[in-house]
């Protein structure tokens, strides 16, 4: 089994934005989805896990990309890990053409947490086997790491109330939904017309069913075609903090 | 070619609920998918009817469903045409398990609307070939069709301003969007312990970006087991008109 996983989809209808892409929706939860079958693959899954009350928990996403495929197109989502901290890993993602060209990349980084002390495992220490087997040291895909995030004067733009609809199967507010609502935050007419290139997040805590979300917005003084989010509980705690690029 | 088609597909992790199936928003979208890829298939989909400035409009859709596939499972969505009226068409699912028996059953009305006028084509007078040819009389899967939805003192429970993320590639609110408004506004512990067991809904006007949606909801008094909704644009015009049944 080679240390990385390929996964064959297609664009099908009803999966895509409004200009005829996959919407980031679908393909955030491409990733995901990739990314836990990848594991299961080696050991690691989600059913391997939760067997020990511990699940993977997503800290920080960064997805980069030229352009999305279209309707009908066929693309491959190749997905590898090639970094173990104490007590994270780095995971990394291309979108792959047929021909093996990328639309784009992205790069995350999971911690493992108990799901009874909330506390992250320590990854070094885990059983011998598949998972160090399968680190491919030094495969950082060509984007640049997340940029810092400070908003100065933030403004809060809208709430949204976590519902059932929002959570995935731990109960948590699933995290691709967080972009979605941040990204219905933006000019609906600029994502459109020249659509985004570059999303940044990090996932600093979890919300459940029924926890009121702000959402909290401000320009980059340093990009114009960047902007900031902070996803806030109403207690104030961060939920997320993000920067959403548009294509220049 | 089989006069119906049948689309294989998997639960894969993060297209779930909270309950480990397959989320409603997940299965609807299936559903559609499939539609528009057996109408494709047969010379009458999206792209072979947008060339005529026409579109495919969903006008009501009914999923009754034992059960949802569960995280892993494979299942696939049978779709077929059983009649041809001169403004609708009737188009039927079934979601079976690999061994042929039915998870549930979806039946659901479109017209084919022209992207100028607005106004639905005479289905009757298209052009002879495969659309007559693949039509399945007398094949209405057993499922009661959709029940009357009259509301007695409907409550406002919320709002949503449609955005980016709720359009799909027409410009429109997705149909299936619709269904996870109103499935957020059910109470979430019975959505999660008894689950939703049928959907019933009637498209009655479509909604765009920026729209602002107002979810009315009231008790079914002949059923308490079914919650009746309204999504309602801020002029009163009805876009949606729903009604969920949570299993007994």
């Amino acid at each position: 089994m080679t240390p990385y996983s390929d996964f064959d989809y297609r664009v099908e209808p009803f999966t895509e934005d409004v200009a005829g892409r996959i919407s980031w929706g679908n393909l955030g939860n491409i990733m995901l989805r990739c990314a836990s079958m990848h594991a299961g693959l080696h050991g690691f899954g989600y059913e391997d896990m939760i067997k020990g009350h511990h699940v993977w928990v997503l800290s920080r996403l960064v997805i980069d990309i030229d352009e999305r495929p279209r309707s009908g197109e066929p693309f491959s989502i190749r997905t590898w890990v090639d970094k173990l901290y104490r007590q994270f890993t780095d995971r990394h993602f291309s979108v792959l053409r047929p021909d093996g060209s990328a639309y784009g990349h992205a790069s995350s980084i999971w911690a493992l947490i108990d799901t009874e002390t909330r506390l992250p495992a320590d990854l070094t220490q885990l059983p011998e086997g598949s998972f160090a087997d399968i680190l491919m040291p030094g495969t950082t895909p060509p984007i640049a790491p997340m940029a810092r995030m400070r908003m100065k004067e933030p403004q809060l733009v809208a709430t949204h109330k976590a519902a059932y609809c929002d959570l995935d199967i731990n109960g948590h507010v699933n995290s691709i939904r967080y972009i979605e609502l941040m990204l219905n935050r933006l000019d609906a007419d600029a994502v459109r017309s020249l659509g985004v290139r570059r999303i940044e997040v990090a996932y600093c805590l979890e919300a459940y069913c029924h926890d009121e979300l702000q959402i909290w917005t401000a320009a980059d003084e340093a990009n114009p075609a960047r902007t900031l989010f902070e996803i806030r509980k109403t207690t104030g705690e961060v939920v997320v903090k993000a920067a959403f690029t548009l294509r220049a």
